[in-house]
């Protein structure tokens, strides 16, 4: 079945990736990478590739959104803020939050899978990450699934898909083991391309998820 | 209080634009222009201007979204395809129609709302256009109201108002007169950009609307 999964590139959207890939079969499924602004995009974009290319997926559309660097107001895509190092307190929303971002991508998916004619969207949510994101949320995902299927011709139904919504970093890595996700290829890092730094939040969930899980991450690391 | 008015620069957004000025004094409404490919986007973008210079709209955002063009489909971002002239069919979607676009331009202008604070969210989808676009209806917007709600902050709270859904084409002229909207300024030829076709559906929707109203449409045609 024909589904368009949301791939960033990073180690959550590879293991949806490669879930979208077994749950079609025998279609792999399209992948949607959005450009918005954020500061590792060129390295993202590669790993977005990368992943393609390993799980064979042919059907990619990269699509440009300079419009959240416009708007501003994130340090992921704002570069005259800081990416915070270190914890965010619980429930406080941080600094990297990019206003409706999943609302803006799910949107896209949606347009995109009607005009291919795909049954299914895959997002990688996760409501476990203490982050706080308003749009990871599962009633988010429950009402954006109803708001597409409404503003979408009679005969598109659409099932949006969040696999991971409700796993742990663990659990993530976890099902890619077994999954062989090539983390290898995946890029996490809020704040540079070349080495991954280590400190920041995406970096530190990433590597306690590792750690938790009991397997080796294996990019390489700045600051370890 | 600050709002965010979705404005492509046709007569329906200018009239639009004008409502949200008079219920949020002292506020005018930043505008949201979204270029997504369409034939007539540099003619429409001149029109968006031109009605937020004399509204004296200074917030203004205009959005490059090539992704439509990218993915195809419609005839008004697929110069292969050709603008129909003339009816379509009752209940039919007619070539024109482009997937989720509303969905998109309300998420983005979510996004952008939710960073500048506004409360309010203005577009001018009209259900009673004879269009059959799903992303026009009452519950679409209704939904995505909702799904806007729950994907930002707690402390977020956004109203969607689309006061032109219920009206007739005509009553919508009406409106516009009252309210001095310059409509001289506005464009809604799919096909021209330099002489409106007079031949295409939203150049006869205008047409007829203004003929039914009563007021002469101030606009020069091509084809009369």
């Amino acid at each position: 079945m024909l589904s368009v999964a949301c791939l960033s590139g990073g180690m959550d959207s590879a293991v949806l990736t490669a879930i979208a890939a077994v749950e079609g079969v025998p279609d792999l499924p399209a992948a949607l990478h959005v450009n918005y602004g954020q500061r590792t995009e060129a390295r993202e974009l590669r790993a977005f590739h990368q992943i393609c290319d390993r799980f064979g997926i042919t059907r990619r559309l990269v699509t440009d959104l300079s419009f959240f660097r416009a708007i501003g107001g994130s340090s992921l895509t704002d570069h005259n803020l800081v990416v915070p190092e270190g914890p965010t307190k619980d429930s406080a929303i941080p600094s990297t939050y990019v206003p409706f971002r999943n609302g803006v991508i799910l949107s896209l998916a949606a347009a995109w899978a009607e005009s291919i004619g795909a049954r299914r969207l895959y997002i990688g949510a996760v409501q476990t990450d203490r982050t706080g994101y308003p749009d990871c949320r599962r009633e988010f995902l429950k009402s954006m699934e109803t708001s597409i299927n409404l503003g979408t011709r009679a005969d598109t139904s659409l099932e949006l898909r969040a696999p991971l919504v409700a796993m742990t970093k663990a659990d993530i890595v976890r099902r890619g083991v077994e999954l062989n996700v090539p983390f290898e290829l995946t890029w996490s890092c809020y704040s540079h391309e070349d080495v991954a730094c280590g400190k920041c939040e995406s970096c530190r969930l990433r590597l306690e998820a590792f750690a938790e899980a009991g397997f080796p991450d294996p990019i390489p690391y700045r600051n370890r």
